[in-house]
């Protein structure tokens, strides 16, 4: 999807939410879990209840992972159900060095089909460029996380007196453009953020924390957004586990038009 | 497998070679396409063929991840076809907020049974800690890697006069023990390896980046060995593409053993 595409939509839906599927064995419904597969009986549930409201679907790839084979299989039926008219991410981390690199933007460009891919920086310009090469797809770059291990290295202070994420956000911007590249930016870090978009004004941010991570979409929004609105809002745990039972996913619909409804008023 | 463990294992075997199972399904030799099972088809061979002059087995994700499901398959059979007296990673270069990347830790830990997985620092604290509460197993935190990127973002200096890599190495240093945490060194980075040493005496290195890209096994080793040995040195291209016809693993072979006989003199 390309980023024309992207603000269409949320013009049309009125609606920048990112719903984040972290779907996690251990959390779902119990009568999920006689489904022959509980994870995408999950999520295909969510979707169907939340479509009309968000976006983005984002899938961090941890919780798939840790189930093994079947994990993967969840996740790709998962990215295969999701409308071809809704952003997808592949909430992966990934980076390595450039050769290497390559081998995760085709995993999840081509092989599952994701729009973009969530990307460390730490290893440089070799282990961002693979994932800029193609079309209409994007490299979604750490810049300041929500947790609090970000003030370990990202709020480091660089001898030329920037912070370390002010430099990763400067110098990754200058490998790609506002199409092909988006910035995470966490919502617990809304204090920093009308700072951020001096840097990088045109770019979007994906940006989770808001919810049970205790960010205000109210304040992210208030400085975050921009001409082309520039935001994709995640939230994960408080609307896929607003509920815990039968109606789990009547519950995660109206925390996302919740969401949508105040999303709304700052368009 | 504990550090008394594999210090022992490379006394025995007079060895720190760490072999890269970077195993590419465009690069094996074309005999193996028919296979059922390409991938492990190619590794078993490599594995029977120097199981006894190595230490350790690395398995970079990037190669299984990118042929969909039956990658995750060739991975899970390679990993349980190692012997079980040989350190085995995960080179995955995984990190996310805490709650996440305690599920990439049971990944390779518990579901694929992996000694140690790569990790990548930039979120910090949250993200390396759930790496460090398995029994007997290992985090491998990137420290200074072997690629042109590594200058970016690793060499930047901060305001306290050092390098970001640096603090990244004294600081996440603090939150493990040399009995549970490790970092990669590349090879190609041999000139900072004194100064290297003098910050983390005692933890192993993982030395990538010799053979293919260039480093030196002579250099690296005679600044980074320590009294326990400390080095791991990965080489992967150079070992496992040694031929590439039906010869091919007693071509690995070859090339296993000339990496072993060299460090039985540095040892």
């Amino acid at each position: 999807m390309n980023r024309q595409e992207l603000v269409q939509l949320i013009r049309d839906r009125k609606s920048y939410l990112c719903i984040g599927l972290d779907t996690d064995i251990q959390k779902i419904p119990k009568h999920l879990l006689s489904h022959p597969d509980p994870l995408f009986a999950f999520n295909k549930a969510i979707i169907d209840a939340t479509k009309d409201l968000c976006v983005a679907y984002k899938i961090n790839t941890a919780f798939y992972e840790c189930q093994g084979i079947r994990g993967w299989e969840s996740l790709q039926r998962t990215a295969e159900y999701i409308p071809k008219d809704i952003f997808t991410i592949a909430d992966a981390k990934r980076g390595d060095i450039g050769n290497t690199s390559s081998y995760y933007a085709k995993t999840f460009f081509d092989t599952y089909g994701f729009d973009s891919v969530t990307v460390a920086p730490y290893m440089g310009r070799d282990s961002v460029e693979p994932f800029l090469g193609f079309q209409d797809k994007w490299a979604i770059v750490l810049g300041l996380t929500s947790n609090a291990g970000s003030g370990d290295f990202q709020q480091q202070k660089l001898a030329s007196g920037e912070f370390l994420y002010e430099n990763v956000l400067k110098t990754t911007a200058s490998w790609g453009t506002p199409e092909n590249m988006m910035f995470v930016i966490g919502a617990t870090q809304a204090s920093s953020v009308a700072e951020i978009r001096k840097i990088v004004p045109d770019h979007f941010f994906l940006v989770p924390g808001v919810g049970a991570q205790g960010g205000s979409l109210k304040e992210i929004s208030e400085k975050g957004l921009n001409k082309d609105v520039g935001l994709l809002v995640n939230a994960s745990r408080a609307v896929i586990y607003a509920g815990n039972d039968e109606r789990f996913a009547e519950d995660a619909r109206a925390a996302a038009e919740a969401y949508q409804a105040e999303m709304a008023q700052y368009l």
